[in-house]
């Protein structure tokens, strides 16, 4: 939080940080982002502007590439319902940018426009977009940051993640039975998990940049990989298609036909090829691939989040979800942190991301008491690995 | 329903079959039930009396072996406040026993008492008990049942399914990766999931009448198998402790110590296993064996219902939680009707039950479009099993 200028251009005093009214406006500045593609080079992004008694005067929202920003869009709205965007507070998710896009630098807008204070939810890490709030400040703007800070991170999160790392945010999603297969024995899979559950996947690919499998999946499945609605009409969105490896995909494959875009990718090393995604602005990679392609980017810790849709039904053969990782001990499982679970169906939705660093179950982090410490315990009465701790 | 008789042997007409009423006082006589034990050879029952009006004059329910059945406990409590329950409509979860245990007849205590009227939620299918209702009638009381049928049934599953079938309802829990392992390369297994999933796993071992584990497990993890509150203490009931298997159980085993009575069944055949727990009146067996008897009893389809502790870890190696089950595709998947699913801290449980022979999808039955007769599809385009009905 900064101090208060004690007026302004207008004449104004601007809105005090009541914590209410700005934090009701930055909730329906959350709102407003959400309705803005998911997917594409740019975030989501919601804005809106109030008068000194803390009223809305306007709102607007970022709907994609090629179109105004959150800011300029409720700069617009005002102005076109006629009033003065002047002395104005704006509420926005998302630092405003400083560099002369496809549109101008939101925060010049911002001062041009003779608004009085800013506050926003998230800082933007994007070197390109950075300074806004420096330059607000130097137009003597009061600012403030991190007003529903976690919600505004929440909201951008494979956003963030692509513009900090360079590389896209990369969601595994898994379809098991109970026991981790993802086919019978004779190598059919279809379905394990029941039509609620493959719905839900849809929407998930509605809303990423690109979708990917390994030549395995794409050969043994021709998959569509097309984002469909319960009708099976098509989204509009349709994410790019990537099949990574190096064989070919036939010229007959469902991959080429109506949906997304498909690149082919004949590389196996990860890094290369996130990089190569990254290049063509994909922030935000669903991989529905075999067990090959998981257990590739999960051994290379390319893993952000997981969607693990597990079906109440138990095989007893057939090809696990991923193969060795190399982890030999309980201890050093790839743990992850569990965001949310909702029952489809028959079938659950396990959402879980990259444990935070910090978390002593993570693997290479400091164990203190960690499983690993107990079943690593001297030997008692003979036998191996017997808990004091926590018996059974 | 049936007819209501016209008068009583108190001159009181019986409370009609205001759906209310009645319904109001089944729920708080399920209430009073639940308040029993889980575990124990005799059935939760709880038993509410009203008076003409449809006011409760007194409850009742059964706290387990060798107290009293729930209508003898409600019309004594009547009796001690100086009540008659001639008159009276009694509401009860179970149908009133015809036979002398340890505690006469309760439809004698009924008819004696002079109840003119019962409503029953569940028929008692016990040979021993049953004929309640016929003794009822035909001492002239107006009876009705399946008052709130689904909800009573559900509160006594495990003994249901025991008095019915003559064996224990056997619940299998699982506590795997979401690769389905449960233990990791070198054998360590503690802990895939989190203290809460443990915790909640102990709060089940105390609503049980036997916990069994194989010898494999006895003999690897030492386990000591008592349901323990989260203090460490032991819960008052201490279920039986079943060892299944021919090696012996270690003069100095956990299982030994402080805890239920230990059982060492040296059998490999699962009918007969059951059959010998059966006859020490073991109506719900929880089974925390490791994969080999987990194997055994699904392909024995012995398994009546699941508890799945999923973990968001994934270790890529290690023993998975089933063996072979003989299962070749996947239409002929062992697949449960998931009745529940719980978020236990970052680990999931779900609890499926046996799918209802009526489901298209439960194994051996009529396949109608099931999974299997998709992936049975004539091949297109060289490709074999590619589906035309849906996509991937
Ligand atoms: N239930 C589910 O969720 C699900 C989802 C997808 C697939 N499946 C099933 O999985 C099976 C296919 O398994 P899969 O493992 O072969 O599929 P995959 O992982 O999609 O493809 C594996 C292939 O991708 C290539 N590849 C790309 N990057 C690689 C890397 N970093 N390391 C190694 N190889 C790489 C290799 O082929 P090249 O030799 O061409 O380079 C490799 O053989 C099918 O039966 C399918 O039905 C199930
Ligand atoms: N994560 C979990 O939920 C969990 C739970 C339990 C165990 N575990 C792990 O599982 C491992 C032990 O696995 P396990 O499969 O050996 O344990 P198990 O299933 O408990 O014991 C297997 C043994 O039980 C006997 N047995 C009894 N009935 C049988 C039948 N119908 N068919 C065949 N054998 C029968 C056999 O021994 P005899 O030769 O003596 O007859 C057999 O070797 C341990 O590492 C333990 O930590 C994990």
């Amino acid at each position: 939080m900064t101090e208060a200028p004690q007026g302004s251009a207008a004449g104004y005093a601007p809105v005090r940080a009541v914590p209410t009214a700005v934090e009701a406006a930055m909730r329906r500045a959350l709102l407003l982002a959400a309705q803005g593609p998911a997917h594409g080079p740019n975030p989501r992004v919601g804005c809106v502007l109030l008068d000194p008694d803390g009223r809305t005067v306007a709102e607007g929202f970022h709907r994609g590439a090629g179109t105004p920003h959150a800011e300029a869009a409720a700069l617009a709205a005002a102005r076109s319902r006629g009033v003065d965007p002047r002395g104005t507070t704006a509420v926005v998710t998302l630092e405003p940018c400083a560099h002369h896009g496809r549109t101008g630098p939101c925060a010049d807008a911002l001062i041009d426009a003779g608004v009085t204070a800013v506050h926003l939810a998230v800082r933007d890490p994007n070197p390109l977009a950075t300074g806004g709030v420096a330059r607000l400040r130097a137009a003597g703007i009061d600012v403030s940051t991190g007003i529903l800070a976690d919600e505004g991170q929440e909201l951008l999160r494979p956003w963030l993640h692509a513009v900090r790392t360079g590389r896209p945010y990369v969601t595994l999603k898994l379809a098991t039975s109970l026991d981790g297969r993802v086919a019978a024995a004779d190598g059919t899979s279809r379905w394990i998990t029941g039509p609620q559950a493959r719905a839900h996947a849809h929407t998930v690919r509605a809303q990423v940049d690109a979708i990917a499998v390994g030549t395995g999946t794409a050969l043994a499945d021709d998959p569509s990989l097309t984002a469909r609605t319960l009708d099976g009409g098509l989204f509009e969105h349709q994410p790019l298609r990537v099949v990574l490896g190096r064989r070919g995909v036939p010229d007959d494959a469902r991959l080429r036909g109506t949906g997304g875009a498909l690149l082919h990718l004949p590389e196996h090393d990860v890094d290369t090829a996130l990089a190569r995604l990254a290049e063509r602005e994909v922030r935000h990679l669903l991989v529905e691939g075999g067990p090959t392609l998981a257990t590739a980017l999960l051994a290379a810790d390319a893993v952000d989040e997981i969607h693990a849709y597990v079906a109440p039904v138990l095989l007893g053969a057939g090809a696990t979800v991923v193969g060795d990782l190399g982890i030999s001990t309980i201890g050093a499982a790839a743990r992850f942190a569990t965001r949310d679970v909702t029952r489809l169906g028959d079938d659950v939705l396990l959402v879980a991301r990259r444990a935070e660093p910090t978390q002593n179950l993570a693997p290479g982090s400091d164990p203190g008491p960690s499983p690993d410490a107990r079943s690593a315990q001297p030997r008692q009465n003979g036998r191996p690995g017997r808990p004091t701790q926590e018996e059974i």
